[in-house]
């Protein structure tokens, strides 16, 4: 299949479980360790940012094509561990994030935090 | 609609982006701070786990729903900033997943691979 | 003992030795679990400054005298858990600091990174 | 001068900023910056722990002289970072890391928590 914005959460969640089940790396997936290596994948992310400005940051993915694609690519790392972590809680993703937003909702009211946090 | 595995990723993507916008917040979500709060979300998740062994820990949210209910929840707000940064990025979730999953296919090749890293 | 500039390595060392011992916490001081402490501590620290543009996170500290008393608060427990870790490993922090100084005083020579990162 | 435990917090600090200074590198030593850097840092010494029990994790560095030195050059890192913030805040590290210990020492009393966290 093509991946696109119509994937359900479900074939991004079997392709990640294939991809570790071929390699016989469950065995290492506890919450523990799959909790640091998202934690891990984040800070690869934020080095990309590190010594810039807020504003330097935002142009950085705008203008350097190859700093975007490897922007992406630690993302993905990051999403790649969040899923693998759902697997093994057997949490559905979609669920856990309606259900997160939903509650945040009521926690910042739009009348409230409007423009503000 | 009911959230489920088959949700398609541009419903959480566009249910991401409506919690945002009612509350004027696009203008903090810079590459920079999402970065930061990807980190900051991961390691609020990585507490529930910092003194218990990794059994320990692969136990915890197996015998205790509510530690269960409060990762699944923290696991959300780490997926939510993920679906954030790649809005202004303007990335395709399921693309960016399934290219880093064939590129780590390609570095990791399962015959030398299986059960190592 | 006042703390002060002049405090050596060797008192602080001491001081937070103790405070773990006293509660009998030493068994809880793995390497992973203190890579851990050290990572939520900086996350807490990030915390302040997330969603602030680089020159609003400067004045920060500068402004607001209960901001920088936090914020040193949560320095102080990165601190804490990295003498915790360099006593576990038998590391003089001193040492470890001028050995990696020097070596990447190597790696960035100063004709060549000044005003450059 | 011979680094040790005796070596006074002052000639660390001084050595931090002399190696900032001497590459005019202050002007990227916002607060914010050097948050992300602690953390950066904190999560390239969890690398090392990432895959492994706690009880493996342990054994590492007693057993592995080269893993124990990069180890150590991490901690080195995370430490620098942790003595150019304090620098910018103009704190003492001996002073807050002692500020923190007795506070800490109120919240977690040593009747209570004996061999409990």
């Amino acid at each position: 299949m093509t991946p696109s914005h119509n994937t359900p959460i479900s074939a991004i969640q079997e392709a990640v479980r294939h991809f570790r089940d071929a390699r016989d790396w469950r065995q290492f997936h506890s919450p523990k360790n799959l909790s640091m290596s998202i934690a891990i994948e984040a800070a690869e992310l934020m080095e990309h940012f590190q010594w810039l400005t807020t504003d330097e940051a935002t142009r950085l993915p705008q203008n350097d094509p190859e700093s975007r694609q490897a922007i992406a690519e630690e993302l993905a790392d990051v999403l790649i561990y969040c899923f693998s972590l759902a697997d093994i809680l057997e949490c559905d993703v979609a669920e856990i994030v309606f259900d997160k937003l939903a509650k945040s909702g009521k926690k910042y009211p739009v009348e409230k935090y409007r423009g503000r946090f």
